[in-house]
Formats: C-alpha cells, structure tokens, sequence
C-alpha cells in the first residue's frame, strides 16, 4: 500500500522524520549523561518502542497498567507506570511482577503508601516506589520541600516497600513558547526533583532513580545534574501543539491524517474531507496558543504544508477545510473532489489514539501497517 | 461486576435509562407516522442497536463502511452510509451489496455521482443514491432549490443509478437552546427536504425517501409531513452539550465513566481522577454553551450529580475535579483517595469512542461487557 491506495482516513507515520526524532532525542540526552526512558503512551504501538529501544533507550514509561501488559508481553520488562497507584490497581501490579516485569509505582500521599504497603506486605511482595514531587504547580505530586515527602517515604519503608526514587514531570513546560522560559522550566524542573531525592536521602532512604522530564523540558534541558533519567513521549512524533511551544519545527512532525476530499461549498470556501474529529480527536489544543490551526494543517500528498488552509470545523467523519482570512473562491478547482491530503494534527497522544493501527510510510513511499492498541 | 469491583475508568451505559430513551423517541416518531433509522455511529454497539432495534427502529444510518460491515455482519441489513461517497470506498460498498446488505449510499456533487454511476455500471451494480441536501448552512449538501439538484439526479438516472430518495441533516441545531427555535429548525429541515423531493419528482425522479434528522430536531419535531424517515444518535444515551441544548435533562444522560480518586491538591481544592481526556476524551462541546461543564459533571456512584464539581481540567490520564467558583478546601474529606465517581459525559459520541467496551449497568447494579468497535 502507498498514498494514493490506503483508504482514509489513515494515520500516516512518516518514518525517517520519526527516526530523525528519536536519533535526536537520544543523542541530546546521552551527551546530557542521563538515561532515556521514553513514554509509550503516545504511540501505543510496540514497533516505535523498538525503534526506540534501538537507538539507546533504557526502560519504558507507561500511564496503564493496559499499556504495561501490552509491552511487558513485547519484551519489554523495565516498566515505570506513571499515574498515581489506586488501591483497585495493585492485583494487576502484582501479577506483572510475578510474571518477571520489573514494575515500578509511584505515589504522592501516605494513604496511597499504606495501600501499597498493605497490599504488598500480605502479598510478600516488595514493591518499588517512587514518590511524585509536584515541580510546577500543574497537577500532582509533593512539593519537594513538604513535611508529606518524608512522612511517604516512612510509610513506605516502614511497610516493607522500596524507596525507589522521585518522580516529576513539569507538564506546564506546554504553556511556554520561549527558549528562554522552557530551559528555565527544566532547571526548575531538575532542581526541585533533586531536592526532593536529597532531602530522602538525608532521612536514610536510597532513592535511587531521579527521573524528570516532558517533551518540551527533555528538548530545552541544557545541565541534568542529579538526575538519573529523563521521560518524553511525545517527541516520537511532535505535533503542533509542540510546534508553536518551540520544541520542534513543523517539518519535524512525524504523524500526519490521509484524508480524500468528498464535497466542497464553493460560496463558502470550503472542501470537506472525509477526516472529522473521529480522525482528528477532539484535541485544540492550539486554541489558546500563538497559532491556531483548527483541527489541523492542511499539507499536500507529498506532506508540504499548504499555507493559510486548516481544518477549520470538524463533525464526527466530516472535517471543513478553509483558508484561514478570505474565504478561497478557487477551493474546488484547488481540491478536487478525490484529492487527498495529509493533515498535522494538534496532539499527535490525542490523534494517534483515534486509530487501531498506523501506517508506517518508508522514505520509498510504502506503508506498512503498525498495529496499536487502547482502552484500559 | 459491579460498580464497586469494575476497574477504572470504565464507560458505564444505565440500561434503565438507555431503555427510556429509546422508547420515548420511537413513541414520539410512531406519533409523528415516520420511520426512525437511528445512527449507530454513537455507540458502534451491536447490543444497542438491538435493543433500537427491538424498540421498533427499522433500518440503521452510519457514519464509516466498518459500521456497515459490522452491524451487517451482526444481522442489519438496511444500511444508509450518511457521509457522502468517496470513489475509493466504492469498492467496500459493492462488497457489502453483493453479499445482500442493502446499502444505500449519498452524494451532493456531479463529480461524485459520476464516479458513483461509471463504477456501478462497470461492475453491473445499481446503488440507491440518496442526494444530500443542505437546508441550515452548516456542512455538506446541495440547497434545495439550487440547479445542481437535478444536474445531480441526471447523472445518476443517465448512469443508470437510482435516485432513492433525499437526505439532510440540521447540524446546526446544537447551536440553539429554546424550544422555539428547536422547532423553527426542525420545520426547516423538513421544508427543505421535502421541497428537494418535489423537485426531482417533478423531474420525474422517482426519490421515495425523504430522511431527515438530528437529535435536537428529531426531539422538537411536531409535524413531520412528506418525511418518510428520521435520523438520530445520540439521543440513545444523550449527554451534556444535548442537556444544554434542551433535548434531554441531566437526568437523561445514560451515559457516564466510572473513576476513581487517586490523589489531591488540598491548598487548589482539587481531587484528581483516573479518568483523563483519554477517557473523557477531547470534547469540550460545552465551553461555549449557557453552561460549561469542563470535561464533565461531577456525580457520586449513584449517579446523583454533585452540585457545582466538574472535571475542570485534563491530561492523558489524569482528571482534576474542582468545584465552580471557591475551591472546595474540604475537597480531601469529601472526596478521600479510593473514592469512586461517575462523570457525565460533554458529548457520548466522543467519550464511549475512547473504550473498547460498556458497561452495561441494570437497575440492581449488575454490569454486563457490551464490546464495540472503532477505526475504519
């Protein structure tokens, strides 16, 4: 299958930019001196994680224990599941570890460490946590000057679990657009996860892994000292989210819609394709950003951006295509109807997550089919 | 299962209240003397359509041709593919015909309907064509006075075709929220597609359907002369932007996800969830309507909404719950960690897309696994 055969809509990964994403990545971060722990919750898809793995990456994150089963069955058996662990979710943990996964938890409140502890210490199992430290203000964790991240820690220990280390992510690193703010975001984010592993370490515990990161930090981190490693997912593929933040260029982004164009209405400017937010998601998040691009940007086949068109309005399998300003009069004439087009999408987590496999497309043209899974 | 050993998040459909819905909108249209083809586009769910089906619905409208091959596959076999036909899916929707489902599909240009009448004629297939009518603006279709009308019907009859009927879909009435101008669309929808039909039966066209619909339309309809067919889908399990809009009450919502708290910002007032906008998913439908829900409202396990919480914000995995106007500074007390809630949704189409599966929940809180589908 190519472009011109593969029924739409379709999630196209365009290969070499992916490549060029993750060589890019990881090079930056082994000259940082930090081990790359990529988050797969972005493809879902166990061939990028092995491209990943290829290029140097050690160990995964995920964000469900789903996502921890599918890989775990991959091969891939150094799991860091990175959603705070509900009581209901242990069994599933500690079927994983049983099975030879070496699962780690994380937590940001002494009743969630007594669950652990509780469940483990019933189950004889040692389970390695690592506690989440809130660097931002954006959602969860400790702040690593809080008496809690102490009294976490005791409570973890003194239930037989392991202190395995601290945890952040800086995700209001997405709210920024300046080099100058994103660097400052991922010293802030690198200082106060550091902190928060010195002041365990003061209180005896070992606190082993210090681990940090989002796609705009990992990109804007210029000195990682103390940490130990580093997350991102959704660099794989960045998107225009991540565009107009300034931790890519447009022509990095890896994943793209094929969508035909169905219909058009001339007086109005539009075509309309047969990729709606069924496609696209629901993601806008470049709503309130520097640049808005609707449900996306609109490119030719060969994936060069046409300039000014977006996916101005989206139905559940219906997406307006418009020029941004002036309403094209020569819509019809420029996309005939059974012209296809590749549309950027917002969020690549969000976009991707709409379909049940990817089309990898080869420098040559040719797609091959990488299944992806969701749910729960 | 039940909703206190289910894991989380889940899609939970209240049977009792799925059922409600489905009567009443069938009762309402058997009043009104049409047919009721209800789209399964909202819940791709072999067992809803069931019980449409059981409820006195003939025939289904869907949105991809993989709805068509699956609920064929499951027994339906009068299929309106409502999304105007691409060349490229002709060949999918020769197949199902072949195999005797008696799809019919539609079109709004001449471009399409010869590409429809040249292939149907090389393969010896006679497609029922509906023809799209455009009667609010809002999205596809041809005006129902507009020249291109009949210049359409003639070249499906001069290609051998069949020019079965008229098709329109108000869209815009999401946009409106007093009964008055519910039924002010709903009559228009009406006129201009009946008016359409005239058109090409004078013309000598034969056209026997006329199908109309949308939820809020459908819903205010108080006479349905020269229609033969009404369409509607998400008034089987309604949700929030429909409570807005005044289709239903919050009471009718039967869809919702079940989550649980995981964690807690006390000094914010927030509770934060296992249900992100993967669950959730994207929509915020809601954001510019007289009420906005965030991701969606807030209920205890019983499903009694909690006045005034709403998933405020989201991340992939992650839902922060907080209440409108002061933080909740008790929010810990009210909502400790392990606490189960269930989130109505913003739209049902966009958050039962996100899971593999319902839970089908009975009045004595038993819940059976309904599997549906995704992708194209």
């Amino acid at each position: 299958m190519n472009l011109e055969t593969l029924g739409t809509p379709a999630a196209l990964i365009d290969r070499p930019r992916m490549q060029r994403n993750i060589a890019r990545m990881q090079d930056h971060l082994n000259t940082l001196g930090v081990a790359f722990r990529p988050h797969v919750k972005t493809s879902k898809c166990i061939e990028v994680a092995r491209a990943q793995a290829a290029a140097g990456a050690r160990g995964i994150t995920v964000s469900t224990l789903k996502e921890a089963e599918q890989f775990f069955a991959a091969g891939f058996d150094d799991i860091l599941y990175a959603v705070g662990m509900a009581a209901g979710k242990l069994p599933a943990a500690l079927a994983l570890r049983r099975r030879g996964c070496a699962l780690k938890i994380i937590t940001d409140s002494v009743a969630q460490a007594r669950a652990i502890a509780d469940f483990g210490r019933a189950q004889g199992e040692v389970f390695p946590v690592l506690i989440e430290i809130d660097t931002d203000g954006h959602r969860s964790g400790i702040k690593p000057d809080e008496d809690a991240l102490l009294a976490v820690a005791e409570t973890l220990r003194d239930g037989g679990m392991e202190v395995a280390g601290v945890l952040t992510h800086a995700g209001s690193s997405y709210d920024l657009n300046t080099p100058e703010a994103l660097a400052a975001m991922a010293e802030q984010e690198r200082a106060g996860c550091v902190r928060a592993a010195e002041r365990l370490r003061a209180a005896g515990h070992a606190c082993l892994i210090v681990s940090v990161g989002s796609t705009p930090t990992a990109v804007a981190a210029r000195d990682l000292r103390g940490v130990t490693e580093v997350r991102a997912g959704v660099y794989v593929f960045f998107d225009l989210v991540m565009a107009n933040v300034g931790a890519c260029t447009p022509d990095d982004i890896a994943l793209s819609v094929l969508a035909t164009v169905i219909g058009h209405q001339e007086d109005k400017g539009w075509a309309i394709i047969d990729a709606g937010w069924m496609a696209m998601s629901r993601d806008r998040g470049t709503q309130k950003q520097t640049r808005d691009y609707g449900y996306g940007q609109v490119c030719t086949l060969d994936g060069t951006p046409l300039s000014g068109y977006m996916v101005s309005a989206a139905n559940q399998e219906h997406g307006i295509v418009a020029r941004v300003g002036e309403p094209d009069a020569g819509i019809a004439a420029r996309l005939p109807i059974g012209t296809r087009v590749r549309i950027l999408p917002n969020h690549a987590c969000a976009t991707g997550a709409q379909f049940p496999a990817y089309q990898a497309v080869d420098a040559d043209g040719q797609a091959t089919e990488w299944p992806r899974f969701y749910g729960w």
